[in-house]
């Protein structure tokens, strides 16, 4: 399983980058595959599927390993952060199959994000996903309510889809009852891609409507700040260095 | 500011490669540039510190770019976490100077880490640092009272250093408040390096002698289980998809 990073040919590692172009056969979801055809080479069979595939581009991908194939299965990001790696060896086990399993990182989302937007993530952070799909809504707002309370930098994944519309602004208004308003909040989408927008909001002006899945939100701790259009969290909490 | 990823070559991406290869002063911890030798040129100006010399090091990288130069400053896993971004950006802020400030992110620690243990990431995780340097221990406790509780994934930084001894055993204790002896715990050290280890334990059994300032620890929620010797995480808290 090769992580591709964001999107960027740039930020894709030469590992990720061999992992590719070695495959007999490269299988992934259609936009991550996109992003790489400069490295597919003739003779390589391609496998792409729909997002809602998940499951069925992991059994098959199991299934070509185990017959022989050397596979290579593409991930947008890291593939070990809200990705496939985990439900490849859930299905793994689940058909007593192993075939050797390689994971290779890449730059996740959050840390392409982190990057347009500044330096968000220099002190404890929590990252959530707001998918209800395969999470309880009740555990989401657990995690919210945990993470806000004890002042973490906090990273929400998929924080809306066409369908799921309202979690965004519920999960801002748990957050609200724990950090002022003026809380920095940036919003990233497609980064790295050459549709990438970032913008610097607060919580109490957080834009519902800018938010989409290709979004991620990150929402500062009590000590995070914004200076030239950028949002960075202090490392420390002490003014050891007088920097404060 | 490039982050080179965890180590080795092949997880440089191209973007940290070319702003490393491109500068005319490379400014870095020792350490680290030791790993990115092989890009440096002839010609370029090199500066080493020793870790403990951070501020120095981002204080003169700024001087140096405020006068003209093109600086590059190298950094370990991804320079957005626990790393020098956010320092660069409060020192700039507070000396009022502002060159153009470019992040080029990496393969954090967390997703190679991850990445040798299987795949311990892929749900909702919390990232702490042990290091009460510049942290109050108190604050520390609070997020790991809070993280333990809310059943994230537990990512832990900084676990101990040879001054540091005790931190990561009282992290433990307060994670066992919380969850099973039986929760496996993943640690790895120099991840991608060619003196990478990993092991796998559990809360209970986690040794403390295999632990130090290289080793990043991961602590698995209530239903990451260990298969052949990988520590995995399943994405669904439901079991949608027969899955369970």
């Amino acid at each position: 399983m090769a992580g591709i990073g964001p999107g960027a040919a740039d930020l894709i590692t030469p590992r990720a980058r061999l992992a590719i172009e070695q495959a007999e056969i490269v299988i992934g979801y259609r936009t991550y595959l996109d992003l790489v055809t400069d490295f597919l080479k003739p003779g390589q069979k391609v496998l792409s599927s729909s997002m809602m595939q998940e499951i069925d581009r992991c059994r098959k991908a199991l299934e070509l390993a185990e017959s022989g194939g050397r596979v290579t299965m593409v991930c947008g990001g890291d593939p070990g952060i809200y990705a496939m790696a985990g439900l490849v060896f859930e299905l793994a086990r689940r058909n007593g199959c192993s075939p050797p399993i390689e994971i290779v990182p890449g730059v996740a989302a959050l840390s392409s994000c982190a990057a347009v937007l500044g330096a968000p993530l220099t002190h404890d952070f929590a990252s959530i996903s707001l998918s209800d799909l395969l999470t309880p809504w009740e555990t989401i707002e657990k995690r919210l309510h945990a993470a806000a309370q004890a002042d973490f930098v906090i990273v929400l994944y998929n924080p809306r889809s066409k369908k799921r519309t309202s979690q965004i602004m519920r999960a801002r208004g748990i957050i609200l009852g724990y950090r002022p308003g003026e809380t920095p909040v940036g919003m990233v989408s497609s980064a790295s891609r050459t549709d990438e927008s970032m913008r610097l909001s607060t919580l109490e002006d957080m834009p519902d409507e800018d938010i989409d899945m290709r979004t991620t939100v990150i929402v500062g701790n009590s000590r995070t700040f914004t200076w030239q259009n950028r949002m960075i969290t202090p490392r420390g909490y002490r003014d050891k260095y007088g920097l404060g």
